[in-house]
Order: C-alpha cells, then structure tokens, then sequence
C-alpha cells in the first residue's frame, strides 16, 4: 500500500472498500517505527490523539470532502490544536488550543493527521540537521541530508507514511526537500494560505507550503488549504484566473527561461549537473523553447535575505527566548539569528529600495516567459558534509530560492530525474505572484512527459507502473489572456482598433472564417460596422484578425459593445473556435449583404 | 486675466488669439511682485530662463498638446534641469541636469515652467513656515499659514500665477495646502507617478502630487503625468479602469463614508466646524448617503507615520549632511528627522507587521464604500501660532491625512465651503489604491453641485461667474464592476449560476425585458440553455436577473460562453439598455418557442 498514498488512489480504495482511514493510519504508525532512524517526527500521533478525526469521517460526505480520510503531515511550526507546537526547540514549545487555519481547512476537507514533523529549528536552515530531535535523513538514502527546514514533512510523504504533507517555506524550505526526496514542492503565493497559527520565521516572507506525490494532489489540497485570512495582515485575495479550475495540463509552445551556463552553480555535484542537463534535453524534447536570462538581479535579491537586515525577524521570531536564555537556541540556528537585533531601520529601508529596483526587472523578466526554469538545488550534501561546514553549504542550498518571497513569486519544485547514485534531482518553476495555477499546469506536463515514479518507489518497486500519475487530464490554455476574433471597425488600422490596443492587446494572426458567414454593411455610423451572420448553406469566407486581450481587461470591452453586435464563438477557417464578434438577427434586416467583397476592409476599399 | 487661469480658458484663449503664452509668462512674473510678501517662490524663472520652453511650443501642436502654454509651479524637491534643486535647505542643494520624468512629460505636452516653489524643509512639515525662505502665507489672508509642505505650489496657483503645479505629498503634503488655498489636490495612488527626480522624504511612501483649480484640470495634469517607470522600483502599472477616460461626472446613488462625531476633531476651529457641517448638509441635498465608519483603524496607521520608525527614511534623505552639518538644518526639521537614525529593523518590522493588520480591517472598510470623506484638515492655524507651537499643530494637521500612503490609499482634496471668516474649507476623498478617477469624478459632481468658485476669484472677482467649472460633463457609471442580465441557466439557483458567484457576482434585481422578445429553448444539454431573439413587433417580457460583475472577471466569463449564444444588449422594461445574453439566429433555428410561459425558470417548472 505505501507504494500508492496518492490522494486519487486511496479515496479509490476507500470507495470499493479494499482500505479504511483507520486501516491505512495503524497500517502507518506500524511502518514509521521501521524509519525511525530518519527523524521524521516530533510527535506521532498515537491511536487515541487520532480517533476523533477518524471520528469524524463520519458525518463528512467523502463527495463533498476531497481529503476524505487521506493522511498528512504537519511541519512542527504550524499549530494542531492540542498537540505541543515546538518549532523545533523544547524552550519554545507551547500547546495550542487551536489548529491553524490551513490545517483547519484540511481537517474540515475530511484529512487525517498523521504527527508534526520534525524542522530545522524555528525554519532556519534548508538542510534539515538543525534540531535537536536529531537530524532528518534522505528518504532515499539516509546518508544525506532531508533538506529542509520542511524535514520531516518531505520524508514522510517520500515514504509513504502520509499522502502529502504541509510545510512552510520562507527561503526555500519547501522546495528543496521536495527536490531532494523526489516530491512535488509547491511554494504558493505570499498570502494565499494563511499564515496564521505558524510559527514566523520572516513574518513579511513566510508562506505555509504544499509537498505531495503529484501535481494533481498537490492542486488538490492547495484549492482545499487557501483562501483570504483578514486575521492575516499578510493574506490576500486570489484573482479569478488562479483559481483550482484553471489547473489541468498546460499545452502549447512554452517559453521557459533557463540560466545561462556561467550563471548555474553546482558546488561540485557532477552528479546533479548531469541530471540538470539530461531535464533540459528531456524538456526541450517534450517541446519547451528554452531562453536564457540573466540571473544577476534575481542572485542580487537572494542575497539580501540572510546579508540583509531581514534577518531581524528572525530575530523578533524568537525573541524574548534569544534574549532570555538563548542556550536554549540550536547553537547554528542562534549564531544565525542573534545579530539579528543589530540591524537599523534605516539599513532595512535602503534593502526595501533597493530590492523594489530589483524586482521591476524581475518581474518584467517574468511577465516574458511561461515560467522561469532553475534546478532546486545545485548539491544534496551528505549529512556529515552539512555538519561539518553548516552555514557555507547550507547557503549554496539557497542559490536557486532565496530570491522568491522577497521578489513576491511564486513555485513549484517539481523531480526530472535521478543521478546514477539513485538520487532523486529537481527543477523549480517560477513565476509572478497568483500564476500558482500555470506553473502547476507546467509541472503536470512536466510530470507527464517524464513519467518518473512517485515518492521513494523507484527504490522499492522495481518494475511497478508509475503510480499517480493520472494519464489523461483537462487541457487548460492561458488563462490570462483571451483570444478575440474581430472584423470589422477593430480591425489594425480602423477607428475602433484604440479600444484593444489601450487595453493591451496585440494581434496575433490575420486569417478568415470558415466558408459559412455573411457579412452585412449596418445602417449607422460612424464608426461604420459590420455584422457577422452564420450560414451554412450560402456563407463565404470573411477576412478576420484574431487579437490577444488580456482577461482582465475584456469585460469592458464586451460592456463597451453597443446592439446589435455582441460577443460570441465563431468559426475559422483552421477549425478552431474563437471568442469574436457575432450580429442579431434584427440587426441585418435591411443592411446591406457585402459578402462577395470578402472582409470589411476590401468594403471600406470599394467605396 | 488672473481671474482665468483654468486649463480650458488659457487654452480658448490662446486659440482665439486673444493671448499668447509669452504674454501671459511676462504678466505672471509682473503680477508676482505683489505677492512678495507671501513668500511663494524659492526660484521664479527669469524671462532668459524660461525662452527655450516658449520656443519650443513653436514645435507643437497644440492639439496634440493639452497643456500648450500652461503655465504650472515646480516645488523645489523636484527637478527641474537646470535650475538649482534646493529641497528648502540651502546646503543641501543641487542642479540637477536633467527633469524628473513627470516634469519632463508635462513639458512635453507644452506646459511651460514659471518658478521652484517654496517648501516645508525637506518637505518635512505640513504648515508651510519651515523654511529658510520665509514662512508662505495664505492666499486669502497672509496672517494665515499656506499649509504645507507644498507651501508655494499652492499659494501660487490660488492667486493665479500658475494654472496648476506640483507638489508631493507623503503624509498629506498635497491635500493641506490645497485646502488651505481653494484648490483640488490629488495625491495619485503610490507609484501611478514616477517619483524619480524627486528628493524623497520618506520613499516607500512619496507621491508627486497634483494642484489644480478644478477636477477637469487635475485630470488633464494627471493623464500627462502619470505612467509606468522602471526606472523607479516604486513605480506601478495602472490598471484599464484607472485611465484618463473613466474620468468625468461620477452619477448615481453614491454611498459614503462619514467619521461618526466623537471621532472628528476640529482642534478649537469652530469656522471649520460649521463648514463641514454645511458641507455635508450640501452633499445629503446631493443625494449622497452619509454612513458612519470607524476611523480608529486608519487613525492608528496614521499615528505610525511620525511616532514609528518610517522617520528613518527622512533621515536616510538628509543623510550625510545630517550627520555632517546637522546646524545647516532647520531647528525644527532636525529636531524631527536626527531620532530618524536610532530606530531598529525591528521596530520597523513590528510597525510593519501592525500596519499590514490595519490595511486589512481599513481596505475592506473602504471595498464597501463609494469612498471615505473628511475633513481636509480639521484647523486652519495663523502663522504666528504655528511659529509658537511648530510641533502639536503640525501634527494636528495630519490628523485626517497621515495615515493615506501608509495604507495605499488615494485621494482627492476638494474645496466644499468657505468660513464666516472668509477662508477655504475643504475636505478629502478616500479610496483604495488605482480609484484615482473614481474620487476625481465624485469630486467632479461636488464641485459642480456646489458651484463655488476657483482658486483666489472670491475675494477679488466679486460678481464674476464662478470660473472653470464646465456646465456639461460626461458621465462615468462605476466602471469596476458590470451590469450582467442573465435569462437561463445562469439565473440564481440554476446549474450554471457558480459561474457568476465564483467571479465575485452579485444579484442586483430580478425585472423583466421590454415586451420585445421571444424566448427559445435550445437543442443539446444539460445544462439546458434558452435563447432570447428581439422580435418588436410579437414580442413579450421575459423574466430576467441583473447580476452585478467585477469587471476584471467578467471577460473570462464571456470566453466561457458557447455558441450560439454571446453578449449583447438587452433592453429592459425600465427602458435601460443592460449587457446581456443574446443568440445568434442559426440557433433557434428548429428550437422550441416558449415565449408564452414568460421565463426560463417557469419553463423548467412546466416540463
């Protein structure tokens, strides 16, 4: 069964019967003491701690709760009401009455927690030895690192011990353990989650993150863990366009940014650096058009984060506790945070200028491509190696992360290979804040085409299917922007065109209908317009221009649309079916029928 | 010919023949001389200095340039290329070589250059006597203080030796002095200016900020000020909605947001007591609803500003010569901005953190408003009180204003009375960020209900019309959101209505069409689909719903539509013309008419 925890095959399971919640949470208590030498966790939860939320199953209807009974793991910085929340520091630990308002959503979506996991201590580190519950090992071979500071809670699901698991990610410590475990990391927008009831690491950073087997899971409980939080001055509203419907499988050319070669750091992993360009033999095969792009500015604002005055969080994070009786601090983690007491506002304000430059050029870099295109991490150090040299290697964990929060992005760590050691390597997509849905959209195509097997199987179950991934899903095109056929007044050049080019729209092809339109001159004017009027039997091809409209901006443009025009689908000539402009009836009767002309501007020409 | 200073009549005027550019500059710098005693200009430009910019309009067309001619005031914390930037400190200045860009863009649309104006130090200072040039005095009554920091940009506009200028406005350094003077201030949303080439004083929050006689002038400055900057990390992308073209008489019910009595302040002033209570008893005859909203919020974010540690970015301004030459300060300027250095990154975090919480509770305030409205300032003080008391009664003039850019909100200052006393009263407008031309076109409305007239006219024009105020506007209806009329399955309750409600939709009424429709049930489903066909002459009412949609989700929504239907008109019985389903005539081709059971939903219970 630990071969396929995947959220889709166990509600399969519990659906004709072969499985029970309960079944499935003993069956993982019974195999969790089998890798206890991987520090997973902080606290498992016995039986009875688990009881009243199989309880409750009960009464939730597993149509309308789609985590109906599906096992997670909880980071051990995000509250579970009643059980000890210690952010990986005994002084710290405190017992919270209530459950965050991510988990709380889970838990109402029918999920079943399975234990808190175990951290680097206070989510400072991307390496997963920093705690005194010992250090998390590689689910695959536990002479390395977990990654972290999301440990225990990537390990977990990387071994079948729950079906996805929450972590939190401010730096990258949601991604890099999904890299370094074979797992879907997804660093959701700031603000999308609450952020309420976690432990902060940098309050104006941090975001709760998604790890799972799959990108479809990974959706799954993302659409079931956000939304707005006003008891989050952080949390903010979704846009319409990034909502869990427009997640599917994202077809078409895509423009990914890639570094180029001197720009990428390996830090002498060659095993890394060639599952890093066997992805980008693989992508380029499935499709995507890689671009290079200079990553100097993005480099810039990573480094701001730990160089930077930002660590002062960290510091309020943890004070009174650093002041008070910082021996209590993992010695690492307090030589990290300790001078973060020292920095003056005036040097936060200049970072903040200076990072708002950063960002315009970021951003705009961006707004460029279908995503930007970075390996997860450039090494997986072994544990010993991370000990022995705790601060430089872990800051070369965050070469490719530490950038995302402060440029307010967005990403998903999703695995493209494994080097000829077995272990598991990954990419990360990035892109501009509420494009969540697109890069997951990306990944699943990713995950398609590269068809690798999910969580730790490829360890353990030789020649089993690729379990997970589903093999057919809905298609989903941009969604940010609309395609709109016109003909007529809108057309380049014509005196109507003002209304989409000041809305930001570009043309994207001249072509015509299918040979079943006519086309009438109306009565009134200027401007002078045409109507577009189906039929099959007498209709002629028409000259049309198809235009690219930003999403946001077309609803006042069809507003704008006066009788007895309107916006509907119609025919062109390659078969497609495109958002454009149709007539009623009432508005042709006495018009004249210009059909044999062709289009509106050999009309305009003939008069 | 001061009395006429409007954008539109200089304009006319020029056209006619009747002036010309260069004589109105001579008559400027002429009348100027009278108002020495104001203390209004740090540098007004010689006839030498201002030549090229007279020449040049030689090259431009004046209809393509919509201030050609137009004489406007600079404050000196802006650059103007080659005159000496002085920031109001004589130590601290420069020549800059080049224009700030939104100086620049305003030459380009012809405006000519008159004079650097006088300032707050380091626009520090929201009274107008801190400065080594002399305290700027009242427009109206020199005995009075001119408001500041943009002391002399406004002064000079009221008496009629600008038609409009620039001023900036970080805690309310645009709207004080615009009160205080009988002017429209505009402090545009953060970013929507580039704020380049201006000196900052706290730069997180700085905004170039518009004075104007009337609202039609300060959109026209607006639209040639404003636009994206990359070069400025804080500049922003306005959105569609925000453009010039949505300005104009904002109609309709308006509901607005009123501080409830015991949260108002006057400070002693009874004058401006009784012309805010004039001035709402005006806008209730208006027809404006007047609904009572807490200020407590906004009031503690405003408190942040000079109690919290965004004092450190003043510092940063003034840094090195603070350091270096602390005397070359204004005693009362110093005494503010040298505790600007002592602040810790994490007090600034805390203040952070608490602000982010405020923006919440006061954004979803204002989400539920038309806009907030208070008084501009709550006292307006003599200058020789303020010189006795520079502290408490500069902060009492920031009651109403300081917490603006804090939170991201935009506003528009707008004259409403004058006192018993013959002073200017005014008040602001207050919305979230990228309403700029929502609040100008509700202040359009007011300005034109209440027909005072402009700038210093009052006291010197008895018996002439009240100037610049056109007779005709075109109307704005509330262009983020948009009438949709549905008629099948997107009613309330039927299978495709989520299709409204995810977006954001709301039911704003339940009515029918005119009598001059036929209803059709079409071929194919579920989800069963009616179309509706204008027939006037055997035509009835059919039972609709208006849904209310947010703009930016309304053209997804659109896309979404299969044929044969799309969005039209659709006229309603109450004789509007509402956008709406409408089909095309191949589809009700063989299709059922049920015209006579007058609905869709009475079609569905009849099956």
């Amino acid at each position: 069964m630990s071969s396929n925890m995947t959220i889709a095959n166990l509600s399969n399971a519990y659906r004709e019967g072969s499985l029970t919640p309960a079944g499935v949470m003993e069956d993982i208590r019974h195999r969790a003491q089998e890798f206890s030498d991987r520090n997973i966790w902080i606290h498992l939860l016995s039986a009875e701690e688990q009881q009243p939320y199989l309880a409750a199953l009960a009464e939730k209807d597993p149509q309308q709760c789609p985590l109906w009974g599906i096992p997670f793991a909880i980071k051990d910085n995000i509250d579970l009401a009643g059980i000890p929340t210690t952010a990986g520091c005994e002084a710290f630990t405190f017992t919270p009455s209530a459950s965050a308002p991510v988990v709380q959503q889970l838990l109402d979506a029918g999920a079943i927690p399975v234990g808190k996991t175990n951290l680097d201590q206070f989510a400072t580190g991307l390496n997963g030895t920093r705690s005194p519950w010992g250090p998390c090992r590689n689910a695959f071979d536990p002479d390395y690192i977990s990654g972290g500071s999301s440990s225990g809670s990537a390990v977990s699901v990387a071994l079948g011990l729950a079906s996805f698991s929450l972590g939190t990610d401010t730096a990258g410590s949601g991604r890099v353990p999904a890299a370094f475990n074979n797992l879907v990391g997804v660093k959701p927008t700031r603000g999308l989650l609450s952020a309420r009831g976690m432990v902060p690491a940098c309050r104006s950073l941090d975001c709760i993150s998604i790890m799972a087997l799959n990108t479809d899971d990974a959706n799954t409980v993302l659409a079931c863990a956000e939304g707005f939080d006003a008891g989050d001055g952080y949390s903010r509203h979704n846009c319409y366009d990034n909502l869990s419907r427009h997640y599917g499988y994202r077809q078409g050319s895509l423009k990914v940014g890639v570094l180029p070669e001197d720009q990428l750091q390996f830090f002498g992993d060659s095993g890394y650096q060639a599952a890093y360009a066997a992805t980008l033999e693989k992508l380029t095969e499935l499709g995507f058009e890689l671009v290079e792009v200079d990553y100097r500015p993005f480099d810039e604002a990573a480094r701001l984060l730990y160089e930077g005055p930002w660590v002062a969080e960290r510091y309020i994070a943890c004070q009174p506790l650093i002041e008070e009786n910082p021996a209590a601090l993992h010695p690492v983690v307090r030589a990290i945070v300790e001078p973060g007491g020292n920095p003056k506002a005036t040097e936060l304000f200049r970072a903040q200028y200076r990072l708002e430059a950063l960002k315009q050029v970021c951003v705009a870099t961006l707004d460029q491509l279908d995503c930007l295109l970075t390996p997860t991490a450039g090494r997986l150090f072994t544990v010993e190696e991370m000990l022995a040299e705790p601060i430089l290697y872990n800051s070369q964990l965050g070469y490719y992360t530490n950038f995302m929060n402060l440029l307010d992005m967005t990403s998903v760590a999703v695995p493209t290979a494994f080097t000829a050691a077995g272990l598991p390597f990954g990419i990360t997509l990035v892109g501009n804040c509420f494009s969540d849905r697109v890069l997951l959209s990306i990944a699943n195509r990713i995950q398609q085409g590269l068809a690798l097997p999910v969580g730790i199987e490829c360890t353990d179950a030789a020649g089993a299917e690729p379990a997970g991934l589903p093999q057919v899903q809905q298609p989903v095109a941009d969604n940010r922007r609309i395609d709109v056929l016109v003909c007529g007044a809108h057309l380049e050049g014509l005196p109507l065109n003002w209304q989409l080019t000041e809305r930001g729209a570009v043309l994207k092809s001249r072509t015509r209908t299918k040979p079943c339109y006519r086309m009438y001159a109306l009565a009134g004017g200027p401007p002078f317009r045409p109507g577009l009027i189906m039929d099959e039997q007498n209709g002629a091809a028409i000259d049309v221009e198809i235009w690219s409209v930003p999403s946001a901006e077309f609803g006042s443009f069809v507003a704008g649309i006066p009788a007895p025009l309107g916006i509907g689908k119609v025919l062109v000539e390659d078969g497609s079916v495109v958002t454009g402009f149709i007539c009623e009836p009432r508005g042709v009767e006495g018009a004249t029928d210009i059909t044999n002309l062709g289009g509106w501007k050999a009309y305009l020409a003939s008069r």
